[in-house]
């Protein structure tokens, strides 16, 4: 399984740090595809957007959510795929996605130039989110074979549930996009916050790249993080951390380091699991 | 269950970052017992020494580690009995132990001053522990009321599964008290060793806190970290990271903060698990 589809050309990811705005659908729009466009005039092949990167975050009720959502074909992920169509590439961004089901999820989209190849729904809902605004994912998020390796999506508060995130490294991603919104908490000087550490732990723990795509811009009185971060499989940043504003964090990744889980002659990082042991 | 150990009194915890020689069982005796002793001169109540704190690390060949190790009523474990009995600690040490089954473990005991309560076999080895070595321990680390409150115990590569670390801390584990021998990889100037961001993840995703001590000091040929440290139930290091040097690390904490997993209106790190989603 583990060598389909890879390469060892490396390719170009991207980040998208960009404001995102509740009740501004239309400049979410027009942000999101600015941003995409310099991503892939900077060489990007795989860009990752934020979470919710169509509707922002901060909503006063479900009222107002569900009037924002769109569905999986809706105007925002149309457009994500002629982009990713137009200049060849993969894009992952967050969505509130409108279910058949008429219920609300905090959804995360898979294109490339050939449509839509996945959609996951957030499991892990964070704070208001549960507040009868989204409903939980169930399902165990996809991984999809790309030209350029093999990557899985999981969404911001999942990221904190190392039993979650194993379920891609485990299917072979290489690379996982991540949309989050991550709030701006106080945390001592001198220390990176904590949302990064977890990305490096889950990325060194699985020796799996991940690419987590932050939002920034105030919101309602909001403030947010602007961590975007770009983790290479020992763990390590391979991007500047930009916190807080607006950004664009590009790196060149060789996919391909991922499929190897070796650590040391005798260990291998999965293999090395005794999953007979872990309790539920 | 959460009740009924911990008082809200800070409790000084130490990490006793000391150099082990294979070969020299009197002189790792000599220098467990000095670091125990200077470390209660400090005010500690809890006690951390590094994994084969008795033996060293760097064997040629199982006939010299079968020799080295001891019972876990031996020799060391009974000293470290006695010093917490005089000084009423806790203390928590790695030492290579000779099984009732002729098997050789790495494992960590923890005594206080009613006497050894528990025994722990360290259950993922490393490298070339697994070379004939040891014996990897099948059974779920333990976790022990004290009167400063929950401890439970793993040692080194354990920390790397983070299925494997949920175990005590579902089981109400306020501090994990971890034995390891981390040796010195090269990493990227300014990045912090990616052992300590692991230890930060799992005491973030867990609300709990970690005290990892380190050994320090060549030997044959083997570099070793020396990256002890202790982090707090947010993942915030509270010791001054001392690499590769021998060092005694002292923080004052109140387990008792372990207790609340809450960490926003609606979220709670142990609650917010989904078990039943969890692929082993």
């Amino acid at each position: 399984m583990k060598d389909i589809s890879t390469t060892d050309a490396p390719v170009r990811v991207a980040c998208c740090q960009i404001p995102v705005m509740v009740g501004d659908p239309l400049g979410n729009r027009v942000s999101a595809r600015a941003a995409i466009q310099a991503a892939a005039d900077a060489g990007a092949r795989i860009i990752v957007l934020p979470e919710l990167a169509n509707v922002g975050y901060m909503f006063d009720n479900r009222a107002q959510l569900q009037a924002a959502a769109e569905t999986a074909d809706g105007p925002s992920v149309r457009e994500w795929e002629l982009l990713a169509r137009e200049r060849d590439l993969v894009i992952v961004a967050g969505f509130a996605e409108a279910g058949d089901d008429g219920l609300v999820y905090n959804s995360a989209v898979l294109v490339d130039k050939t449509g839509r190849r996945a959609v996951y729904r957030k499991a892990h809902l964070w704070d208001r989110e549960k507040d009868n605004l989204f409903t939980p994912g169930s399902d165990a998020p996809p991984v999809v074979d790309t030209p350029w390796g093999r990557i899985g999506m999981l969404i911001c508060y999942d990221l904190e549930f190392p039993e979650w995130v194993r379920i891609p490294a485990l299917e072979g991603a290489e690379l996982l996009c991540c949309p989050v919104n991550w709030p701006l908490y106080p945390r001592p000087i001198s220390e990176r916050p904590t949302e990064i550490v977890k990305v490096q732990a889950n990325a060194t723990v699985n020796r799996m790249f991940i690419a987590a795509a932050d939002r920034t811009g105030q919101e309602r009185g909001q403030d947010w993080l602007g961590g975007s971060v770009v983790v290479d499989a020992d763990g390590f940043p391979v991007t500047r951390i930009t916190l807080g504003r607006e950004a664009m964090l590009l790196a060149d990744l060789n996919l391909g380091e991922a499929r190897t889980k070796t650590i040391s002659d005798r260990n291998d990082v999965h293999a090395d699991r005794r999953p007979s042991l872990y309790a539920q």
